[in-house]
């Protein structure tokens, strides 16, 4: 071979201790040798997802966070307010490595895994926030000849969360969507996929630069919550669409709730009949995120007819079985630069990624700020 | 025949006005021959179960009613809350009978329906607050022998619930329960269900008084919500049931994520490794009620594998089918005078029902406190 296997290389860990103390850190840890059908990739790319903060920050306070260690590999601490502590008793004490996807290229492959080698790949499953990664040649998307790491790096979470919601509107038998925090790079893609399927989207913003982002890439109906007609405006949406299922990434406050009372007016405006339980509708809200950490206040002014649940794209993609998700992976795969393009404002190292500065920015999680760490980057 | 087929009945109207007014009355309304295949039942009896004072009542604010009319027609008239009206377009000016259930004689019967004539049967279906109710003979459900109307009045809604939690228990793919507002009529109902088929049922009282109520007929896991001890209590009821299903009928406040909560933390404690996302069981709460009509707030700190929704006999039965369906009435029938019988603390005339005072003990919906209807009392 051509070059030396990497046998060491850093990974970003994060470790809830018992004692309420956030630590996270970037460990030496060995790169396993790849097995017949393994590779190992040196990856390039890894969003930081606001699916990954969970696990990254879990409920720590960032603005009593501290740094030791040296300029290469710092330690940041930062406290954990106590009464978080005990929904958290499984991951205590446990250093966790972080990251659910990621790209880069095959430095060393096994014999029955050679085609790969030298090849720009994604791969999806934890720990991507590291140098190396040794994982199964099978589990590895190789990105379309001229794509780089950064281009491939999203490739997974974001657009099978898109067409997730899309298969799921379909499969519980309904045939319009509710997306909130819709200007997200999540929401931009699941409008050109709705676009793109003929599916009315309800796009609910929160102002009116994010109603500007999604108009111009052609969304069609944008309510901004922060209106003050916004009832009104959604329930005209609403009555236009049919729209009876609703994906939800802010999860805290009564969002939810004004949605599904929302859906309950605007399946009476069309009711033949009074139904004493209120509409005999189905209304779905799935919550998907918690941008909000606040709870959800239900004010149940929507009937009986309702359910308001979580929604996780792995459950997902297990029920809906292999073959299914495989058909929704080739088409992420073909529409790369396309509905599945992502965007990102930094990229930035894995010691930068330690930064209490930059952890404060990616943490906002604010609309069109999106992080790439390069673990490559030094 | 032996009597006159009755030809005018009163029956008890609920009309909720545009201007926002509730008006409660007793029309004079004609009884409807029977047709062949039908019968005129004398209502002796009908439960104003919780289930029908949404109806009933609405939601208008009772400390402002005013009576007038007759003594024996009487017309009760209440203000809504504004902010109340918009969920109620669908019903309103709209004059609408009331009642789900109730028992009786066949006092009329069609050619077809004459083996029904002089019997006491039970029938579910709407307008039971009224003297006369023509319907066909294959909805009633002929009452054992020796069985009074007032025994056999409330046996479809509560019976049936019950049945259709354990049920819903079973086709769900859980294997116990959690029940709340637990030492109601229907909460004892299904603790007896329970019982005899050996499934877990944790119930969640409010009072020592409730709790003794089901210790008393047996009830193996009862959990008081105003104990300082509650979430340490429930969560080792739950470890020891591994109830991962709530049925809740109270609805607002915070009890609903306190369940989801501690089912969480039991799913945690048995749980063999850390999953980012909190634990993959699914918790799911139905709600079916709403004691407390104040908003449903989730703290949302049960990972994502949940589900809220609401919960109604009648889309239930329709979604299990006409033959499932039929086998739980049959077990109703034969377990009328031991699993399913009911008590009632107060039996009212129709002009009863509509008095303030009355209406606001049974919109008390006090444990212990049921209300019977005879609208053949004067």
């Amino acid at each position: 071979m051509s070059q030396p296997i990497p046998t060491v290389g850093l990974q970003l860990r994060s470790l809830l201790k018992a004692s309420g103390e956030l630590e996270l850190s970037l460990a030496k840890v060995d790169v396993p040798a790849p097995g017949p059908d393994e590779v190992v990739v040196r990856i390039e790319g890894a969003p930081i997802n606001p699916s990954d903060l969970g696990l990254l920050l879990g409920p720590a306070d960032i603005s009593t966070a501290k740094v030791g260690g040296t300029a290469e590999r710092p330690v940041l601490t930062a406290s954990v307010p106590p009464q978080y502590l005990k929904a958290m008793t499984a991951r205590l004490d446990d250093s966790l490595p972080v990251g659910n996807e990621g790209a880069g290229v095959v430095v060393a492959a096994g014999a029955e895994a050679q085609a790969l080698l030298g090849q720009t790949v994604a791969i999806l499953g934890g720990a991507t926030y590291a140098q190396y990664r040794t994982v199964k040649a099978a589990d590895c998307l190789r990105l379309p000849e001229g794509t780089t790491a950064a281009e491939g790096a999203s490739c997974f979470v974001n657009p099978l969360t898109a067409l997730g919601m899309v298969e799921t509107m379909r499969r519980e038998g309904h045939t319009a969507l509710v997306h909130t925090a819709a200007a997200s790079n999540l929401g931009q893609m699941l409008n050109k996929v709705c676009l793109a399927d003929g599916v009315a989207l309800v796009n609910i913003v929160r102002s009116s630069e994010q109603a500007a982002i999604l108009r111009e890439i052609g969304a069609a109906y944008i309510v901004d919550s922060t209106s003050p007609n916004f009832t009104e405006d959604l329930t005209a949406a609403l009555v236009a669409t049919g729209a009876t299922l609703a994906f939800d990434a802010i999860g805290g406050g009564r969002l939810v709730g004004q949605i599904l009372t929302a859906m309950e007016v605007a399946a009476n405006r069309t009711a033949k009949s009074f139904s004493r339980y209120g509409s005999t509708v189905h209304k779905q809200a799935y919550i998907y995120g918690g941008l909000d950490t606040a709870p959800t206040t239900l004010n149940r002014g929507f009937g009986m007819s309702w359910g308001v649940g979580g929604w996780l794209l792995t459950p997902f993609l297990m029920k809906i079985g292999p073959e299914a998700a495989q058909k929704l992976r080739e088409r992420v795969a073909a529409e790369l630069k396309t509905t599945f393009a992502s965007h990102y404002s930094y990229e930035v190292s894995l010691a930068e990624a330690l930064n209490p500065e930059i952890i404060a920015a990616y943490n906002r999680r604010a609309t069109g700020e999106k992080y790439l760490i390069n673990p490559s980057k030094h």
